[in-house]
């Protein structure tokens, strides 16, 4: 970008004290949404959306590591993979996997460097292809609960039940059949150090797109994909925790994680310890789905480091990260 | 990796003088062939043989950088977009190419760090999802030649051209049409400054994939994505003059570049000057096709680093680098 003139006077200042290092978890409907129309168009405007706050956030002097869900996106890859499966030999889900951390990838990066570009801020924006240690004796492989991709009909499902003798399916009342895969708990991010090094150099690294590409480790340390879905909040507490990030910061629709969601009890919450976390989870006082996980993969970070994770919505960033929105743990 | 027991008893020696920095172009067939099964397990086994290759030249402790194609595979997502057009919103070409990037990536990364491994070298690997800056004013753009994806018949031809009035297409004759796009040249690799800095840390790093990610710079300076296909040797050949790397290395089928190749004249080149590859190139004594443009490439990065390229085969890496294989320019 030298050649072009500088929109903005001077580089933004940056702090003079010792940056902090964040991991921010952006959710995998900051790029596509169900009821988007999945253009590109809508998709990069999304991102750019997102990734405004996130240029801000570096623009304080912070080293920064972005994850990513890639909840829609990769199922979309999974579908026209099954669509053209006559045409083209079909992949597995794992490079389904790896094929939108290099769409997503793309996509944030672009989004970031550009609205680095703008606030006069020429950071280096890299996008890591990222692999995720899961264990082959993970329990999750013995009940596989994630659906992926298409719907099948009976007949559709036999098939592949034939053609694909790993995988499992599961009844959908009134819709047919679904592939569900397992969802892992993280051992290990791969490429952690090189990202830990990247960041300590100023450089703003996307990374563990969708959980990271799944992999298992074989007796003799080769590694090998494997067909799961990771919890890019449980890897991005393993990457926050792996790089000695000083925070954790997972971004979600709702500005504070609440206790009896709906119910007349309703109740914000400002701050929580890791042992507070684990309490109110056990105590099934949190809304199952999305903000379980996040507070449980919080609360994980906060108990492993005696660091802090912290939850908000991607507006109130800055505000979250002083103290004066979102959810903090630990 | 650091759970199992290292196979090799000590690490492989590190030559003590000043590292040489290398990019190695791969060719897109390296992964898949026109006449493979297109299995994940294929291209895997084409991966692991090629990157054992690469593995013995970093374990002499060159700093390498790995390019490669994408020619088959990005031509198959782009068949699963179309096939699935009724079913989900297609993506451009260029987030086909960024998904490509993600995907052989993941499946290089993971052969070459295994075969580190199995050597006893813990060097990392790393792959950058890539961008290469072109210029919309490029003359390719007037004149769109390389064919890309499925065949359509006349009224999905007719179709498309309402639907995307953008595209170009070619006819071919007796298979209907075929979407054509532009094949700009590079101007720059949006990430090589970086790129440059992980190799000299001793981070095995793969980029520009498929020649990178296309993009045009707006007259603000944002990047914004665009259909082309870049050729991947003339990436490769930007790459290698932007981060000042000591030679250039593009593998091909060929055990050496022939002049008057399938004539009573052939003969092998052993070595030309950047002058004397120009030269031939303009003879017409060359196989047009893929060795005009890895020569091309080379010599220009032969005359504008004053550095020399190799041209070989994966197998022959070690003494082409030595001079006793492939034919040298520069």
């Amino acid at each position: 970008m030298t050649e072009a003139a500088h929109p903005a006077a001077a580089p933004a200042p940056r702090s003079s004290s010792v940056p902090m290092t964040l991991v921010v978890a952006l959710g995998g409907n900051a790029m596509l949404r169900r009821s988007d129309d999945g253009t590109i168009e809508t998709q990069l405007a999304r991102s750019d959306e997102a990734m405004a706050h996130i240029a801000r956030l570096v623009g304080t002097g912070a080293h920064v590591a972005v994850t990513h869900g890639n909840g829609p996106v990769v199922g979309n890859i999974v579908i026209r993979n099954e669509a053209a499966r006559e045409l083209v030999t079909p992949m597995p889900l794992y490079i389904a996997g790896a094929d939108s951390e290099g769409g997503l990838g793309f996509m944030l990066q672009l989004s970031l460097a550009n609205a680095l570009w703008m606030r006069g801020d020429e950071s280096p924006v890299v996008t890591l292809v990222t692999e995720t240690v899961v264990s082959a004796d993970d329990p999750a492989f013995e009940r596989p609960t994630k659906p992926i991709g298409p719907y099948y009909t009976d007949e559709q499902a036999d098939a592949l039940r034939a053609s694909e003798p790993a995988w499992s399916f599961t009844s959908v009342p009134g819709s047919g059949w679904r592939r569900v895969v397992a969802s892992p708990k993280p051992l290990r991010i791969v490429q952690a150090p090189v990202i830990g090094r990247l960041l300590a150099t100023g450089t703003v690294t996307i990374a563990a797109g969708g959980g990271g590409v799944p992999v298992c480790e074989a007796a003799d340390g080769q590694l090998h994909g494997i067909d799961a879905v990771i919890d890019k909040d449980w890897a991005s507490a393993m990457l926050a925790t792996q790089i000695e990030a000083d925070a954790l910061v997972i971004l979600m629709e709702s500005d504070r994680v609440y206790a009896g969601w709906g119910t007349p009890g309703q109740r914000a919450i400002e701050h929580l310890t890791a042992q507070g976390a684990g309490d109110l989870l056990e105590s099934g006082a949190l809304e199952e789905g999305s903000i379980g996980p996040k507070v449980a993969a919080s609360a994980w970070f906060a108990a492993t480091t005696g660091r802090h994770a912290v939850m908000c919505r991607v507006e109130d960033l800055d505000d979250a990260l002083a103290g004066r929105a979102g959810t903090r743990i630990g």
